[in-house]
């Protein structure tokens, strides 16, 4: 099924549009944890049963796993491998190279890892995400504005009458003919993701930046979803995984993932 | 010891700029080679044999070897490891995350992989590039130009009196407070390798594109190096990894060298 469709299906279920980074990071990680042979695994693993029958998607940054060499990489398959197959799975990568090398990010993002969706860099055009884009039951969301502070320095430019990151959100529009294409828009200003919602007809959003972050969830999600007109994801990775450093550490995530799905339900979209 | 200065010295004592992109592809390698055990690890070891004392860098793309999964994440490590020390190594990778996540990313390349250096996306801004600056013997060069098509898409864009990569080019220089930043300005634009040269100091370039994308090495090495003033890499992948597709595939690679070399030579710069 086209990752487009898993999503709609499981918010249409769920009634929520949470998806929780699996950033997981040694060092935050409760001590019974860590004494574990494999404890980066075990961890996503305790955090995946807590949680996966409420949320809509996972999203593994593939930085904290790469950090470990292959090993990590390992780990990070893994992890997408015991992911419920009706959860669908966002590699958060960031990637975009010429068209050749793309080509292998590709492959190894959505064949080798087995995700269902990544993330994409912009600055080297569309034909830099062009072997994603071929890919058409995947999925790709595009870096429009992001969550920190260094979003001002290039994306909040002024090119002709707009900012880059509308010029951004526009191109991917067009660039958008397989229908597996989104943006990514971060939580950290509201305002901005009206704006780029009000430019960029239905591309579905991926919103990170709740929580740790500080970005202001309700906002997010009326302003990125148009009122639950169109697809949106939140995510909320530091705030769900380390909500307890104990040994209720999944217990607490869990906890914390219901409670961003009650103030999804308040909002009264879904 | 620094990547500036040890690219300093390779270049005033081989008297040339060239840099052979280790982007190692299973497919279009000789038969006799895909025929081994570890067929991309023995390519390369045969090509670094071949033309390590010719060469000023090595520029593995990681793309190439995550396409393997965590296999390929070994080879590489491999490869950067038996590259003589004196041959600095940039990791091409085009990274760029949010700091939390770019400085996992800074770990997995400069501490796991061991590069000396490596390519960052600017998308994300200064922010997104610090964790990398830290290591203040290592190396980032930002991509400011690409040499693909796609390039023309943002880069070129106009933010105020001038298109957004010279605007890049001047972040980067305002942000070289430790000395360890430089480039990226592909060789399929010669007359932006020049405008580019003009407004940024001394910041040395890395130059993609000779060879099998068309570029132009003359005028990439002499706009870029500003005559001999300014430091300056021009890479090189498929002309030099596949110059031959026989049993003399490695000789042929350095014959390759030899040739972007006396060219270089001749320019009477070095």
């Amino acid at each position: 099924m086209k990752f487009k469709e898993k999503l709609s299906e499981l918010v249409a279920e769920r009634k929520t549009v949470v998806c929780v980074g699996l950033d997981s990071d040694f060092d935050k990680m409760p001590e019974h944890i860590k004494k574990l042979d494999n404890p980066i695994l075990e961890f996503n693993k305790q955090i995946i049963e807590a949680t996966s029958d409420l949320v809509c998607s996972y999203k593994p940054n593939i930085a904290f796993y790469e950090r470990l060499g292959s090993v990590g990489w390992d780990i990070l398959k893994e992890t997408v491998s015991i992911i419920p197959k009706a959860v669908p799975v966002i590699i958060d990568a960031k990637r975009g190279d010429i068209g050749n090398t793309s080509a292998m990010y590709a492959k190894a993002i959505f064949e080798d890892l087995g995700g269902d969706a990544v993330t994409l860099s912009p600055y080297l055009g569309e034909d830099s995400l062009s072997p994603f884009i071929e890919y058409k039951d995947k999925f790709s969301f595009i870096l429009c504005v992001t969550s920190n502070a260094g979003a001002q320095d290039f994306q909040f430019l002024e090119v002709g009458e707009r900012p880059l990151y509308q010029f951004v959100a526009e191109s991917v529009l067009k660039w958008n003919q397989k229908d597996n294409l989104g943006l990514v828009v971060g939580a950290s200003y509201p305002q901005k993701i009206k704006e780029v919602r009000s430019i960029s007809g239905n591309l579905p959003f991926l919103i990170p930046g709740v929580g740790a972050q500080g970005g202001d969830l309700e906002a997010a999600v009326r302003f990125g979803s148009d009122d639950g007109n169109s697809l949106v994801l939140v995510n909320s990775s530091r705030g769900v995984l380390y909500a307890s450093n104990g040994l209720d550490f999944a217990e607490k995530a869990r906890e914390e993932v219901q409670k961003l799905n009650q103030i999804i339900a308040d909002l009264g979209i879904y």
